[in-house]
Order: C-alpha cells, then sequence, then structure tokens
C-alpha cells in the first residue's frame, strides 16, 4: 500500500469560478504508480468546494445562477456584518457543498463517466491563489 | 492491505429515481473479505448522486419535491438551450449533491445506523442502465 | 498500512446544532500514529451530516437560516404525515448534505486551511447523543 500527496495551485479569479481540474488530477493519479485506490481531492479554505459535472459553458453558467438562488451575494449574513468581508455568501454555499471528493482508481484509471470532469468552485469574492491536496491511496 | 473493486448495475427509472442499494453494497463489503475500512460508492456519469436517508415512501416524496424546488425541471437551463436534452436540472441537482460517498466498515460490517440507507439517485429525464462502482479498501 | 476506528461520542441539542469537533478528530489522528492518509468522519444515523466550515458565530447563524430557507422546519412534509415525529426537514437536510467527510493528512495533521473547522450538524428536532465514526487509513 502507498500514499502518495501532492498539490495543484491554481489562480482562481473567485466569484463562483468554476474550474475544470481533471488533467492534473489525472497527471497526479498516473505519475503515483499505484494501481488500485481512490483518489481524495481536498480543498485547504473555507470558501471553496469540489464535485463533477459535465463540464461545457452551458452548465458552468447554470450551476453559478442556482447557487445565486440557494445563497444570494447580495443577501444578509451575519458574517458580513462582523467581519465586514462581504463572503458571507460564499462560506455558506461551500459549506453546503462540501471541501473534498473521492474517485476511485483501477489500473491507474479513474472511474469517470466520459462527460465526467472533476471541477473546484472558487466561491470567495475576490480572486485567490489556492493549493488543493491531491491523496493518491492504493496498492 | 487490500482494495476490491467491483460493479453494481441498476436499471433506473430516471426523473429523480431514488434507489436503496444498501444490500448490495453490504453483500460487497461481506464478499471483499477485509475486516476495517471504508468503502466508496461512485457514480460514472455526471446526472446521478450518492447519499444516505431512512428509506421510507415519504421521505422518497419529500426528497423529490425538494429537489424540484431547487432546481425545478421546467425551469430555463443554459444547458437545455444549446444541448436540447432536457436534462439541465439533473445535471446542477446532481453536481450539488455529489457523485459519491464513503461508509467506514468495522469488523466486515458498515457503520450506519439502524434507519439508515444508501441511496443513488438518478436525476436523468429518461431511464438509464447505470454502473455504480463500489471499491473496499482496507485489511 | 493501518486503519485505526474510534467514536467520539457528542450531546447535541439537536434543532441544526452545528458543533465545531476539529479538536476531537485531530486527537484521534495525533494518537492512530499513521503518517499519511485521509480520515473519514462518518456519523451513524440519516438527521446529521458533516462539513467545514470557518467557525464563529456569525456563520452558525447565516448556515441555519439558510436550511430554514432550503428545507423549513414547519414545512409539509410526507414523513411528518407518516410517522408523526416532526423531523421530516432534518432528514431531507441531512441527505442534501450526506453523512461524511475525508480530510487528508500529511506527517500526522490534516490539510484544513486556517481558517476551516470540522463541524457535525444534529438536523434532528430533539436534543441526542450522537456517536460519529472517525476512521484514520493510512500508513
Amino acid at each position: 500500500m502507498s500514499v502518495i500527496t501532492k498539490k495543484i495551485k491554481l489562480s482562481t479569479k473567485g466569484d463562483t469560478d468554476i474550474i475544470d481540474i481533471t488533467s492534473q488530477v489525472t497527471g497526479i493519479v498516473s505519475k503515483a504508480n499505484i494501481n488500485n485506490g481512490v483518489v481524495t481531492v481536498f480543498v485547504s479554505g473555507s470558501t471553496g468546494a469540489l464535485s463533477t459535472v459535465e463540464y461545457e459553458p452551458g452548465l458552468v453558467h447554470d450551476l453559478k445562477k442556482l447557487f445565486e438562488e440557494i445563497a444570494p451575494k447580495a443577501g444578509t449574513y451575519q458574517h458580513n456584518l462582523q467581519w465586514h468581508d462581504g463572503n458571507g455568501y460564499a462560506h455558506v454555499r461551500a459549506t453546503l457543498m462540501g471541501p473534498s471528493i473521492s474517485v476511485p482508481f483501477v489500473n491507474g484509471k479513474m472511474q469517470l463517466g466520459t462527460w465526467q470532469q472533476i471541477i473546484f468552485i472558487d466561491f470567495d469574492n475576490r480572486p485567490r491563489s489556492r493549493e488543493l491536496v491531491v491523496q493518491v491511496l492504493g496498492e
């Protein structure tokens, strides 16, 4: 059994920036030289989230609209009233989505569907430099 | 340490079909002959999701209603306007929920509560043949 | 490779009680004496959920408000009509959030951000005694 932990560095635009990170994760899984196991992608930070989607401009638009309906940027948040950083909407969206995703791989290949990409969503209200943790665990 | 990866084949009705897959996952964990570890269930596809629920008809109804309120089937989606397949609602619901679930097991027994079942939700707008990946990892 | 499984016992107030469990999980990871791997926290039960947040009173308030908007406590739920326990809202919120979280650790240290805490949310409509499963897996 082996555990390989790497990082992906990203510069995001913030404001619910939805970024396809599939190729970076695929590269890390390939180089890990582990046949079968699970890869966990985790954001160290409380205003980002991970999931999968069919990555195309229409759905990127639709997801941004959905998040704006669920937790509007201009809504009233106690977080904003206390800390004055204006990103209360980003925090609650991120908590709802969750900070990690786990994808099984077999013979070095992640078991994603053909039209299924891994995405990082940066909900924060400003551009951010992010480091995502990518951990490959298996044998 | 061992990794066992199996598949569950399902025929779903689509349209937010909520299916109790606990017995299939339990069977795979039992046969894996691994005492302690984690089982990851993952849908290869971008219109399905995994979670747990007390599986009874009332909550199945309530969940379908909740998803219809969060992302209505008849809403306006750029995905539909571009691809004309009418399942934009299914994609955004699936991304919000996430494609995987991880359940620890001890002495071969998943640590589910008594009234807690593992569910696969097929949000797509048509019946689908699905293969879920079930990966048992531990020692 | 080693797997260590422990439990965290909690007395919650219910009613979307949001509890910071970071120090308990950190303690279990430290004592597991495993360098690198993933810790999975799982609630055995269908009315609780796990995620992360910047744990401060403003966001605790904002999250409770968000969940009340997504699935109101006083809404109409078939679960309540059939079982008369009044916690239909708690079940659907928990299914939406999911019952587990996975956090990678490196050199015994969880890769959380500085302002990112692990939370257990008890959505149930009464105080509960809870046992969370904490499984540390790695080498």
